[in-house]
């Protein structure tokens, strides 16, 4: 039973209760799908949880030009289905598709560089909004500028719609040596480090025929921000770890892949185009929940393994025309 | 009633006409059109004021090649067919243009990027003229040249014809934060923004064979032109904004697109290739009206989402043959 808990953190919005939405997650894997009846294969198959949207990312690689939110009647239809929480992307920085999808009741959004991004210079304000947020992120300072700005969930980006893992690993191992390394670092590496990650921040700079800082941000000042970056990257110090539910994604596309990204600590795994780009999505789905749910054991992994089909075809990161994991910083 | 108003003031062409007639189109919705049936189609829909041009931004980028000035006809025809203000785009510079649409009684010129610039160093001396011009800008700078010269109306330039809206967002932060920055500066700060200001007006030293700076300019001498983007200077740093009627313009493709911009404190949009180019033109018009003027309203913006049919197909920015917000300086 719970005590001692102050009842007005547990309502609607809080960052307690947005993190504790995103922790319900944790050791599951996320699947992306297209439509009802995928939504349904995905909840059969033990997903904790669908991305709707309309085109999976290798779709949307493929097809080029802009991504944008997906049809509203589309999400609903998905939400209508099925009975695990649905999340949705909205464009980086685009507050008027983000506004959209809290409206229409989605469990939480993920603020994806997978679609083409609205804002150059800064991020949805998460902290304004009451349904939690999922933000991509390849290395620490990219994490804790969106924990700092109210993420409640990170995934490594990965390279998204390639069946790629060689990204998403680059992603975590550069997260658990940062936290490593600044965590036997002296105040000044520490300081030096906060100054680092407040530099993402100040890109408008660059384009600036003046030169200037960016003094209006959607988060307040640069000095409200850089105090909620110190704050962030204390809690990273003191608990070795991101202080949210970290996920991998971006590039799985085997039961092996999932084993994989877990066994480097990740909390569970998202799967794209992995799922239904393979030759036959049901088994693919059930063997890559196997594998995430018993990736410290080599023989299910390989029991896992041995029920899959053809995985999706994949793609080199380094003939890539648009790496997506280039957007936002 | 209105009294004690100096009645000279009053006269048709003054400054405080052409900023009080841009001032009406404020918090709507000015959409590009090419026949007097899309005009109708704008009209109904809501649209504050129609630009007639023979072809929609993207299929000007489609087509390559010059783009000029819209046919007499095919202006005059949407003219006498609609009851709302039509604006005729003129070549950046090109006065034989814009003399053209003054005496064919259009109510507004946009002096713009989408067609190819006719002058690479100077516009078109705005203030010589009875009819109001609405100008382009990527940043602070360029909207205090485009005033000075005599916009009566400012708009992002965005990135015409892409129903990509990351340059509007940029170009928006950027005036929001150099306005917000030099409200903060020093005398020494202000004189050398004025300096960096008057650098836009120096581009023909450049290429003149004796380094010279222009003295025989549109506007008068330098030391006139200096003159007025100090006026103009300072009352942006009084009034905290640009103190004519501020438009975004240049991707904007979806309801959420449009409600976005008006987020960021636009005082309304232009919308060109993303009605006439979307699947459903009548649905798209509506939708973009409805959520621009409800767009603190997350639900009505999410109504008018649902609304709509396929959205114009885009553009990534990074690669365009060319960009037309690089027109103009």
């Amino acid at each position: 039973m719970v005590t001692n808990v102050d009842m007005s953190q547990l309502l609607h919005g809080t960052e307690l209760l947005k993190r504790g939405f995103a922790k319900m997650q944790e050791g599951g894997v996320i699947m992306d799908v297209v439509n009802a009846e995928q939504a349904q294969l995905a909840e059969d198959s033990g997903a904790v949880a669908v991305m709707a949207l309309e085109r999976v990312p290798s779709d949307i690689r493929a097809d080029g030009g802009v991504a944008r939110m997906s049809h509203p009647n589309m999400i609903m239809e998905i939400i209508d289905t099925t009975s695990i929480p649905v999340m949705a992307k909205s464009r980086i920085g685009h507050e008027g598709e983000a506004r959209i999808l809290e409206s229409l009741g989605v469990d939480m959004i993920d603020e994806s560089e997978v679609l083409t991004p609205a804002d150059p210079f800064f991020h949805i304000p998460k902290k304004d909004y009451n349904v939690p947020f999922v933000c991509g992120c390849t290395n620490l300072g990219e994490a804790v500028r969106r924990i700092a700005e109210g993420a409640a969930m990170i995934r490594t980006k990965g390279e998204a719609g390639t069946g790629n893992v060689v990204s998403a690993i680059q992603h975590s191992r550069l997260v658990s040596n940062e936290i490593n390394a600044l965590c036997n670092s002296t105040a000044d590496e520490a300081n030096a480090a906060v100054d680092k990650i407040m530099e993402g921040f100040q890109k408008l700079k660059d384009v600036s025929e003046f030169n200037i800082n960016p003094s209006i941000t959607p988060f307040g000042t640069m000095e409200d921000l850089r105090n909620d970056v110190v704050d962030v990257f204390n809690e990273v110090m003191k608990q070795k770890r991101l202080p949210v539910v970290t996920f991998s994604a971006g590039g799985i596309a085997t039961p092996a892949d999932a084993a994989l990204l877990m066994k480097h600590g990740m909390d569970g795994v998202f799967v794209g185009s992995g799922i239904f780009k393979s030759n036959n999505p049901k088994m693919t789905a059930d063997a890559i929940v196997l594998a995430t749910h018993h990736y410290q054991d080599a023989k299910i992994v390989a029991e896992a393994s041995e029920m899959m089909g053809e995985p999706m075809p994949g793609l080199e990161i380094g003939n890539l025309e648009t790496r997506y994991q280039d957007r936002g910083y």
